[in-house]
């Protein structure tokens, strides 16, 4: 396929490495020159505005840094929108905001051409080593057309609809989802050091209980299928453990921000009558905080 | 090994099973008498007290449900510390306070009895494979001597140490890991569904993403070695994705006090010049709120 | 009437010299002898225990540190219980926990003696001046009686009833209200400093604005008789305000917590269809929270 | 004076109507045409563009409900920018982000008008009464020009400097105080009414206590000196008050999430050795967290 690629950081060039790799064409763009010329040595074409990237391609990657990077790649003077060619994609790559996503979902169709939102998971090592996780979402047709895009840069996709812009919500979704779980370490591991407990043991714990073994896999399933009963551990014991975590922070001076925020919800929600359902039904309280699922 | 069990709750029935799997000679009492019967045609002795399951025995284990419990247990009138010997062994599996822990401790040594700390993870169906993970601490010869026990109910065990409560505070630092993953989950989720994604997929990409990757354990490698440079994600950047995430929500109507927490820290974070360090030094700034390590 | 005092720290000294003052006989008890032996140029006399303290006077005053300074005084070998007579009443200044001094009511009732909660509200200068208001929870008649005692030491009293323990609830919260305003003060003056602001000009706003208007009373009325309804200022314009606010703080890199969790408890307010409400509804979602309300 | 003013809200209409009362010669513009016809009566002259209420005027009046009204009124094809002469001054009054008046700003003066960014505090019938507080900033020739329309509509004004958009940040961290005062009411009545507590007496605590003293207002004298030592209430006692309150709202079933916030800034300030500090030291917390004042 001949494809445009924009944006060569440290994730970028790992894509369009193996890009170039799987045998596409590829016409280069980089703000900074020095960065798109290492491509060419890999046969990549090297040109000097977003526009001449998007002339004559399939399909155009742009992998930025932010909005603000993104809107003057493809709303500039010389921009994707003006070189792109009726009925070319753009797959955009970058981590943005829902609601940019949904203006170049809306400018491009304006203009003919395609829009296929697909953010990826994975630090710059995934990307070299092909093992980027794929989230996109587009039209079908569009979504089906840069599949060998795809296919030469990461492991698998998750397709989630004909709405661009959902696959940007599910990729912050998702990275919320891993700072919080570094947030909970970092409480978690300064308890342990300020009790005295090696943090080298805490990770062994960690590794045995957590990610060897498909304790948050289980939970995410039962939050997906909101199913909250019968419990496997009541939210009423969940709030006393945490309780007890929370005391134990406050002996060692500890303070756990992110456990007062639990406590606190688990302690509405045996307050509103959801004491014995699983503790997992703490989805169920951040559902209906959004309006949702009151009334089941 | 005699060895005496009180507490016949999903949890510790599953436990005693199998250690009469093991071979073990086992004396047994539980409040509501019935539920030890049950354990009598699997080979167990059934006693009317709890000083009366430590009478005779070389280790007692006690599976409860909360500190009273235990306390009752232990301390009263036919309570376990009047049964045990002089040399015999409470093994303490029940998730407890951190601070009844240490008393029972000093109890113990106090009557010439020995104590461990031995909180397990897993929930009833683990418990019954022999699968639990144990988290032993107490004087090392009688963490070693309870071993056969460990053997007997788990699939391994973590030992942190001489004092016994540090057991304690890592099972309930570990419990509150898994609670803060379901509270993100549950706004994560939460957002999805409200953006019109199937949670089905959402689960999809979770699983694809985080469980079946080594993502998390990195993470939690950076944060025991208080490893934040170079950084693989900037700071700086997971603020602007959590910005991102709160501005998806507040689009949604989705309230994610998550997210507004992780927020608070990242931007101080960046304001006290973390902003080039990786996300993971989160778990440095808990650890400077903590009164640790602010001159490092 | 002749009235025992226990505790003489900086509060305690100021009350007693002006119960002294007021023409009441004092007999005083305090762990440092020292610090009684003042009281005694003023004519009080000095005692050797609590018990003696509680020997022979009316009602006995107890201002002491904290929970375990009161049940040391209280139920010790040498504790008031053992000393009051019966009909004669303890009375209980100390901020102390809300247990506690049930527990208290309850021992005291056994012995046939009253006890009167009335902790108070001002620091010592306050104290010095006369001028403390004065919480008090007890059985009526008991509360009658110990009359004089207010009318010596404060400016007014409010009563809450025959639990003695509820005065010990409202102290508390009446804490957690000033608590509640100098973090936020906190967090303001942080933003205006960081945005260039003279602290003193926003301290003459503070002052001009809201301590010589009746601005915080009227929201007071409004939560105590839950009227939300016509709106003064809805909650989807306050959740603008605080939205514009966090997005100030973070261009000034100033982390505001208290802002954030304003944040979302409007975005959940509005996502639940209050946003039409005045703002004050925050009250409304506050005891939906605690099970309170969610039907009205 | 000749004055322009656009936005006749029930905020607006009550300011107009001050102004043509004080003797200044109005033209008004609203978008909905109907109540600018009510001013008419007053004395108004009614026009059809913002850009018409701009001309001829020494100073035109904006009060408008958010960014998008003022961005449309101001830079609109028949906005306030083309009609305003050169030395002429715009008052914005609305309640608006610090950056967008920040563009006004810098807008105005690239065209030679003037620009005081004047927000008020009062609610409706505050401004009919002629009591609104004003905070005005930008050139102090500008903000002394304009002087006589905030003595026709307020009661005074604080000039808090040059940079315009300081004024906007003052509003908005006004407006936040004023939420955490509700909240905190919200959460403290719900556990006043929870634990059997009439409202109608927390409420007459909360007036003979707070809003009736100098409490606030001496709380706010402290942080705007930091001025935390000698202590007259210990950080560390503080952390016991609010400890017992979350004890309290435990029991009641009353989750308090700001009182959890305060709990974790008191267990960080004592954990950072600020215990022995005057608990208004929260505020040198906040301030740390945003980068300043680490040093000292």
């Amino acid at each position: 396929m001949k494809i445009g690629f924009i944006g060569l950081g440290s994730m970028g060039r790992a894509m369009a490495r193996n890009l170039l790799s799987a045998g596409h064409e590829l016409v280069v763009y980089n703000r900074t020159h020095a960065r798109a010329e290492l491509l060419q040595d890999h046969g990549a074409r090297v040109v000097e505005t977003p526009a001449e990237a998007a002339q004559g391609v399939e399909a155009v990657v742009t992998m930025l840094a932010d909005d603000r990077a993104v809107e003057d790649v493809v709303f500039g003077d010389v921009g994707v929108i003006r070189g792109l060619a009726k009925g070319a994609i753009h797959v955009s790559s970058s981590t943005i905001s829902v609601g940019l996503s949904a203006r170049l979902a809306a400018a491009h169709h304006a203009a003919g051409q395609g829009y296929v939102a697909a953010p990826v998971f994975g630090r710059p090592d995934v990307a070299e080593a092909k093992q980027l996780w794929i989230v996109a979402a587009g039209w079908p047709g569009d979504v089906a057309f840069v599949q060998p895009i795809f296919d030469a840069v990461g492991r698998g996709v998750t397709k989630v609809g004909a709405e661009a812009q959902a696959a940007n919500t599910v990729k912050l979704a998702g990275n919320f989802l891993i700072a919080s779980m570094i947030e909970a370490l970092g409480e978690a591991f300064t308890l342990a050091r300020k009790s005295g407990v090696d943090p080298q043991l805490f990770l062994e714990i960690f590794r045995s209980v957590m990610t060897k073994s498909p304790i948050f896999e289980r939970y995410a399933g039962l939050v997906a299928d909101e199913s909250y009963e019968p419990a496997g551990f009541k939210m009423y014991l969940g709030l006393d453990n945490i309780r007890l975590a929370l005391a134990a922070g406050e002996a060692a001076e500890v303070p756990m921000p992110m456990a007062s925020l639990l406590r606190d919800q688990m302690l509405s929600a045996v307050a509103r009558g959801m004491g014995d359902l699983d503790w997992a039904a703490l989805a169920k309280l951040s559902a209906e905080r959004a309006g949702l699922g009151g009334g089941r």
